[in-house]
């Protein structure tokens, strides 16, 4: 194997999907991995999905535990990635799925996240324009928000042709696991089955900046966004809605040329056939995003629907394929395109 | 007991929903009870929800059978209530839960349902300015659609007030229920669980023009809406967002008066303290609809969330609170205004 | 109205689908509402489904607090009944939804509970032989476990009949709320979505030692049952497989007829029409049990298939239904007898 | 790749389980793939999931699409795997996920199926006794049913041991896929979410001979076996709770050395750590069984718990680590130890 991988955060959500990944990954080797309260305990008892590690003990989350590693992967909550990743090595490459490094804009960050800001590193996002130049090399990766990696997919296409006015709707229903494993009564299986719910509504939403960031960077034109955040009862994915009005003039046909020349040399993005839309079930478990797109003529609005499973590709395989294109690795090494379902 | 009603359509979801209701009216009794290609079976095999029924048998679909009632309540696929309306008589109030009669536009309703229009009938939204008095003492009621009633009851106070530009994005989460009984592929439970997918998308859905009408109904300016739908791992419930862009200078303030000044005197819609936002749950089985409004300052934006039951308020409760006004009951008679939870 | 209740604990699930149903009562008053670390905040926040309570605000949990009520309800963590019930009027009627009063058997308390027995109350499930008359007139009531309610009505009649060794395998799965609303990972809805679990195996489930008392006490032959409750997808229902070995000689004819006769006379029990089974949406929110039997020649057994709603039947409608029974009402005042389906 | 496979049934959810491994397989080629009606038409729009094989286009199921391959998996409806499996070659390795060849007692297969018994294959589950070596080079594989595979693996140890009367109860919670994809009423998503149903109760279900006959095959005493399938809630996944009456004098250390010693060196039997209990969410979507057993000292009994994914280890998944065997590769080539989770 070319890589010893350490990963800080193995008890949550985002961990065990990284770990579920890497122990299909034929070039990366799973090194040391780490906890925090749950220091001491088998991975058995905390992921038991993860069956070939359930022997495996974590240990605890300090710079010392996770030397030694080519690629240190953090899963840790926001605030906690930023003093860690100072004490890492420069040659170590730190990949941080948390929010620390997303932002450019210090000023954004401390309106939304009411703390200093960590800096900015590159996005690991490859399908952006610019994504992977960004990537290749690189030593330090922040992982894109769940929401931001769906959202962006559809959006940036037609911001970046010029074929909207940059003012979108984002509705997007996600599965719970987004929200983590710590219990919160509103979390309850009890709370979340039978119900949808919407939450963090009226731009609040701390992924919000980071969705406005990614379409300011292909138009120079005003941008806004409306994000609406929802829960309906599903462990996994995100189903996307996105609006924008059209320009004048723009036709069907020229917005689906933009999203099928976006995304045709893309091994996971996936336009699908015309008359067929996005669901969850299609990505789930996978590093694939699906996409469709379409205008309503009599509103004038461009509307784009994406799936994505937001423990993968929007976050852990995210994490994982950015890993490969920073080593120099196949792309898709580790990752599956295709769905579990029924 | 003041009244006996009959009911067509009997086997299907809006049918049980109605009997589930019925049994608990005190005015009104329960009489015939027809069906399709279910004709001769007992409700017990079909609605075995409805224990105190189980032994009733069902009759097949025709004016000689649903004769004799004071109240006939058509629960029946779009286009077989208009035919079989009409066989009934003058004095007896027809509540038609189906679409046959909800457009007032027969242009609208051949470009979305392919069919000559059958015609319009008073729309069963009391809380819409004018409802009540649209209903009272009428014999003929047109049930709204589930996304219209809670489309309508989110978009109606901001548009009414000319607060937005009637320019309104709706994106909608429907429980599975919404899309009836009659077996498809992608309605099995194996395909549904866990996956949240759209569907209708582009300003296709039918829908559509009778929330588009609704607002036409209380703004002189030009209306678009751009809807939705999606469907989510749930039987029952619909989540709607709804935003539409403020007009200028207008307030955070002056937009939640006009919701409470709307709903202040509703005993069906609950508007919810400041901060908390509607969850489907609230109104499990309840004919209640919760909504919720913010002002997103950065995007210039109005954000509604309204949750309802789709068979209840959504079809049902409201076919029966209408039809208590236009009975001269007491307009709560037989609703619940409590959801069953958790 | 001619009772004022008071409910102790009232921001957990069984607290609140006592006032779900109480609020549907019309013979009871819903007077003072008391929490434990919840007391000071509004009910609209814990509950939000009980809107027509949004506003009342719950004060502590004492003696002090429930006085001056006709009956009290107490939806308390096990252990805690026991100390308050004893500062309660002897003629106020003390309704306990906890384990504390449940066991008759004090080494049963002690074994299974771990703490010192606080005695024995008339046992809440009316349908068991001698059950209304237990419960008439008293002031005291011991609601059963959810899975004991289930499991009795299923395994009561052939045991009572002689009609099987009186060995019985129970296998029951329950939706989450059972588990209450504490948040703890595994009852996270991430988790429990799309899994079903076991828990308890072995003996060991504190509802083990009731189910054997219940049956103990219709036969002098030795009882055993082997009970594993299992945890499925879906926040309410209880759906119990019961089977035992027939005596030799035992028809299936001789087997239906026994329960047939138990429950022909009883409004809260259902059994099936011949080869209907039993499905918990069929009594979702009701206080009906659903109940179907079978024999299985090649085996040599019989099997009972019983399905309840923990909180309605096997819980809060339990209790009110043996309310009434004390309180001399009509004993379905304010229960219904239709599940809310789909 | 060593070996070309046609897959006939491509569009039902055993054939897209199917593919979904093979996509995944090192040294197997996925050539031809049938369907019935669905003949003719692209696998994305019926299996949108296995987004690499979107453009494939299906032929109808004869002999004459299925030559050719070294190796044919036939996922069709029972009764029609018999026929066809007849005019392919004898060098060709057939692999039936349906019944047809599993039984060996004609009279067991006439009195549950009503058709003429087709003949007897090796039965493809190599964990049992024997398993193995009757597939070593094999050229026919009957695929075990789901739930006999799940209630062998958790029955067998202890009846071979002699540790337990081979009177076993056995319950199983079921996923919705198992019932397949076409679309009947009581499999829609509005009818199985939030409700768990028994059905097939009292021994008629047709895997119950098929869990005898396992059972025959490892015990001289007489076998009986009780068997109820219930139905919750989720798409994949089997739980299955089996309890037989202790023999005896036998300690709980012999039963759980018989468990550890059946499946110490079993890649794809997992025997849990003890006090961890199997949840179906651990296998989700992997080729492993998770397996736990405990005695029930007051009842005499042991009870064994284990979990499945239906669709993996239950079908496609035993159905390629089989065909591994037979031909002579690893045998875990292309499955997965780990469950996709949360």
């Amino acid at each position: 194997m070319g890589a010893k991988a350490a990963l800080a955060g193995a008890s949550g959500y985002a961990g065990g999907e990284i770990l579920r990944l890497l122990l299909a990954h034929p070039e990366i080797e799973i090194g040391t991995l780490t906890a925090g309260s749950n220091a001491g305990r088998r991975l058995g008892e905390l992921q038991p999905h993860l069956l070939p590690l359930a022997d495996r003990v974590l240990v605890e989350t300090t710079a010392e535990n996770l030397a030694g590693h080519d690629v240190v992967f953090l899963a840790l909550p926001h605030g906690q990635s930023g003093a860690l990743a100072t004490q890492l090595g420069a040659d170590v490459l730190v990949v941080d799925c948390g929010a620390d490094y997303r932002l450019r804009d210090g000023a954004d960050w401390e309106e939304f996240y009411g703390s200093p800001h960590a800096g900015t590193w590159p996005y690991g996002l490859p399908e952006l324009p610019g994504g992977r130049a960004a990537l290749a090399g690189t030593r330090r990766i922040a992982v894109p928000g769940c929401y931001p990696t769906v959202s962006l997919l559809c959006t940036v296409p037609a911001t970046a042709a010029d074929l909207v006015e940059p003012d979108w709707v984002v509705v997007a229903a996600s599965g719970t696991s987004g929200a983590g494993k710590a219990p919160k009564p509103h979390l309850l299986g009890s709370e979340v089955m039978g119900s949808a719910s919407a939450y963090g509504v009226g731009g609040v939403h701390r992924h919000t900046p980071e969705i406005v960031q990614g379409l300011r960077a292909v138009t120079d034109a005003p941008v806004t966004v409306s994000f609406t955040p929802t829960l309906v009862p599903m462990s996994r994915g995100i189903l996307a809605t996105c609006t924008a009005r059209l320009r004048p003039g723009v036709t069907a046909e020229a917005v689906r040329a933009a999203y099928t020349a976006a995304y045709a040399d893309e091994g996971f993005v996936h336009l699908l056939a015309e008359g067929q839309w996005p669901a969850t079930a299609m990505v789930y478990g996978a590093n694939t995003a699906v996409v469709q797109v379409t205008v309503d003529e009599r509103a004038g609005r461009v509307v784009v629907v994406g799936a994505i499973d937001n423990l993968a590709k929007g976050t852990a395989g995210g994490a994982i394929q950015s890993t490969n294109i920073a080593l120099g690795l196949a792309e898709d090494l580790g990752l599956s395109k295709t769905g579990v379902a029924p």
